[in-house]
């Protein structure tokens, strides 16, 4: 026997763009521009990517190339998000903070045939462009002085192109496994890799953020999405909202705290999108500012843990309730949500601790943790191992770059070390390459990280392993003071008795300005152990 | 450039179940045994699916082998639509109320090796056996005596075989297209029809219906599904249960209102998903007993318009929303969902207008309306054409019979007419077939069958075609009156004046006791139609 059902029917992007032009016709991508917005709703949006893939057509873009973006979060981008998968083509978004160096190295391996930048950034493009070779054409988004860019590559104008075209486009048919959409990881371990999207598993990500076990956002939903469209196509939101009917709010350049706060006051966001950096940003400019979060329903937060106090703190304070997401580059993102089980009622005194969680595995991602010896461990809540995920929107591999290392029969290793309990709420300790390994037990760096940034006198704090010849390795705790603290290596070792084994604490402690960080604001642990390795930290013991 | 993705990962049942009892494990499938309920966890569902599985394999089934179900709503019943498509057989639930005859030429045609049956429902299938040439084996779920089976074929008992396997199984790799599951139409328009699912097809279809915007189903509900699992899979829901972690609640063979309000009260279910008839039963039982419907956050209708006294009357007593869906067995069924859009307030003065559209489209469907000439008709809320569907869980054929007519250029010809408003709300006036064409002009006939229900003096009327010299059709009315009402034709024609436009008023009218149903309760104009043709009805007229 046989299905009957429309089995070759293809999940792509563009069935995804139809949908929300479709059915949600009056939806919006709504661009913040400093003191206003510019409003596009979905129709016209459709209507853009429509004039958009022609165009490319026209200027003889192939199914499979590779076509950068080097921009915000703008309409134009998610444009960008359809028109180029929709054509044939990969949207290979370009993370606009990493450095001139890495942006060629980037752009060389993916081989970009053209790269669209936002006005505003043209400055920062036209300094790499003499290195980017694959580069045969700037598409420029605004009015900026394009000059230095074209000594390099031809120069088009957005708009032009768009003015040129009708807003009619006769879509190919796209298998579904081809190529939509590609992405570096920001490269904490090792050169950024190549991630490449597919369209099934663009459609299929999307559709599973819907479910209201893991965002629910509806048609009712304005969601302001700071996580940048160069970050992991902006944790798949754009696509998920074509599908599910959400308006868009998009910041632009407009990424400090004040503009945010003014965006969510004026269009009256109801979720809102961002890692921890930007919610502690927006909690601190609350504390000098009177801000309006009324409109607010819901925050989500990932790429890193969010400290306890900032959620606690937006509830007491706004009533936005922030649940955490867990996920990578690799992952499309999301792979977990951290949605208290249904037993826990809102506001319940243990509802936090769930909410601190990393996350749930959410429908279609399939988990296990695995020892250091290859064994598949129980989902008790206790056993610790390295956390491997597979499913049809988890990468298989990385473009034209052989990683075996990152592959375990078939499961992703997602590098990050944790505890599954058995009804899938995982909680991750560690990074693997930043677990400390301390006569032959693990040490959690993350779990003393967020221990001594409890304390009242510490700012942040970052726990690196370091050689120990009796123990293999030993923590070393690099410590910013808040101002006007002056805790000792004594103080802050105390702090932590009984809140860890006592041999887990540091003896060694190192006190600096700032915790170095990734582009993503991820603490950058590479930048600590070079700097210990190199004799640049003036250690200190505590016994 | 090509996709990185794990793109060959398969969308399965198994994957469905896995995830249910990996994630949910303390969910539960709660059937309801007349006076009290048995309870089993997803881990114990899935564990009987994995038993129940080896006992198939041991068995000789074979992957693509038809196995019927001829089941209520029970546990068992689930464990088959997991165990059945995982080992790689295709699941055929029998709807248990169709006439021998139809039983029989079903399993035929569908060529069912096995047959599973329900306890209570030996006497009836065994009443059918002798014909099923193609059934080897019966697998009784229960002690029933089978005495009459075993003439027929092998009887093995359910339990037996469970008992006899190991609690775990190494399920089969599956390709995705691969048959899942088969329902037959119920066949209002000619013989049924088979429709075989896909995996991928009952994946898809699963994980679109947990977007907020379609069911919003999570782990804190708990589904009364007394829409038959023979029916389209119960639209879905013990599918969808398993990937978003809802309890599943099964009334069995106890469909009366008491026992159906009891379990409610008992089991506090939180959503309830039925026909209209069934909502009716309940309303109506509930006018002369106490029942508590306390714990229902909202209920879902379906198979057939429901009556707007209905809906509000849910309301407006118990505080229950319903929010009807739109389906076939052709479309799995999930396609449109009729919740009001965002700015309509719930309890707003026109928010039951939205509710009573047939539907919005939903994720991952794609719909258009066609003329009878071929022409696609805009979304303008006021074209009326036939509804076609495409998409990932359509049916592009139908099981060993070719249907022609029931496609159109990769579309399914729903054989629905109506109106697509421009954000796709969709409202489905008339069946294709049922619709009079009168004078070139189209008169709904459900139109006028929902307005004369609104009359006091009726209990539910069908309005069929009859032919016209004049006007090629007019509609004949078929009343039945309420009990001790006795309105004549003139004083119900008199009713519609100025509801409708005067031409589309019956003239033709005749008295009936009650109106020829389906076995899913739909109106059979079929069989009006014929008692017309062969003179059985009394014909009146009204001017």
């Amino acid at each position: 026997m046989t299905s009957t059902m429309q089995d070759d029917f293809q999940l792509t992007t563009t069935a995804i763009l139809q949908h929300g032009a479709q059915v949600y016709p009056d939806s919006e991508v709504v661009t913040w521009t400093g003191g206003g917005a510019r409003r596009a709703t979905f129709t016209e949006i459709a209507a853009n990517a429509n004039r958009f893939a022609a165009a490319l057509t026209e200027l003889g873009v192939q199914p499979g190339d590779a076509i950068g973006t080097f921009c915000w979060n703008t309409a134009e981008h998610v444009e960008a998000y359809y028109a180029i998968p929709g054509m044939g083509a990969v949207v290979h978004t370009l993370n606009i903070r990493l450095t001139a160096e890495q942006v060629a190295q980037i752009v060389e391996h993916a081989g970009d045939r053209m790269i669209i930048v936002d006005d505003s950034l043209v400055p920062l493009l036209a300094a790499v462009a003499p290195q980017l070779s694959s580069v045969e054409a700037y598409i420029v988004v605004g009015q900026a002085d394009t000059s230095a860019l074209e000594n390099h590559a031809t120069v088009h104008r957005y708009a032009d192109l768009l003015a040129a075209q009708e807003p009619t486009f006769d879509w190919p048919d796209i298998d579904e496994k081809s190529a939509a959409a590609m992405c570096y990881t920001s490269g904490t371990t090792g050169d950024p890799k190549g991630v490449v999207y597919s369209h099934r598993s663009t459609y299929l990500h999307a559709l599973a953020t819907l479910a209201a076990g893991v965002t629910g956002f509806t048609e009712a939903d304005r969601i302001l999405t700071f996580v940048p469209m160069f970050h992991v196509n902006a944790w798949g939101i754009p696509f998920g909202a074509f599908l599910g009917g959400s308006t868009l709010h998009l910041p632009a350049q407009f990424m400090t705290p004040d503009q945010v706060c003014a965006f969510i006051a004026a269009e009256r966001s109801t979720v809102a999108s961002a890692v921890p950096t930007i919610w502690g940003g927006i909690m601190q400019y609350g504390r000098e500012h009177e801000i309006d979060l009324s409109s607010l329903r819901m925050g989500t937060s990932g790429g890193a843990a969010i400290p306890r106090s900032l959620m606690a703190g937006f509830e007491q304070t706004y009533g936005v309730r922030i649940i955490q997401g867990w996920g990578m580059t690799e992952t499309s993102p999301v792979a977990g949500m951290a949605w208290p089980p249904p037993e826990v009622e809102p506001g319940a005194p243990d509802e936090l601790d769930w909410r601190l969680k990393s996350g749930r595995v959410v429908p279609g991602v399939q988990m296990r943790i695995v020892s250091e010896d290859g064994d598949v461990l129980p989902w008790d809540g206790t056993a610790v191992g390295e956390i491997e995920v597979r499913g049809p929107w988890i990468t298989g591999s990385y473009h034209a770059t052989d990683v075996p290392e990152k592959f375990d029969d078939g499961w992703l290793r997602t590098g990050d070390i944790g505890t599954i309990d058995h009804r899938g709420f995982f909680l991750i300790t560690d990074r693997s390459k930043d677990v400390i390994k301390s006569g032959g037990e693990w040490i959690s760096s993350v779990e003393l990280e967020n221990l001594l940034a409890a304390s009242p006198d510490v700012a942040e704090a970052a726990v690196i392993g370091i050689p120990d010849e009796k123990w293999t390795e030993r923590p070393l705790a690099a410590v910013v003071l808040r101002s006007g603290a002056a805790a000792s290596p004594e103080q802050l070792a105390h702090f932590l008795d009984g809140k860890v084994a006592a041999w887990q604490i540091p003896e060694n402690w190192t006190f600096i300005d700032e915790v170095p960080k990734t582009t993503v604001g991820k603490f950058d642990k590479k930048v600590l152990r070079s700097q210990f390795a190199d004799g640049e930290l003036k250690v200190e013991r505590s016994r």
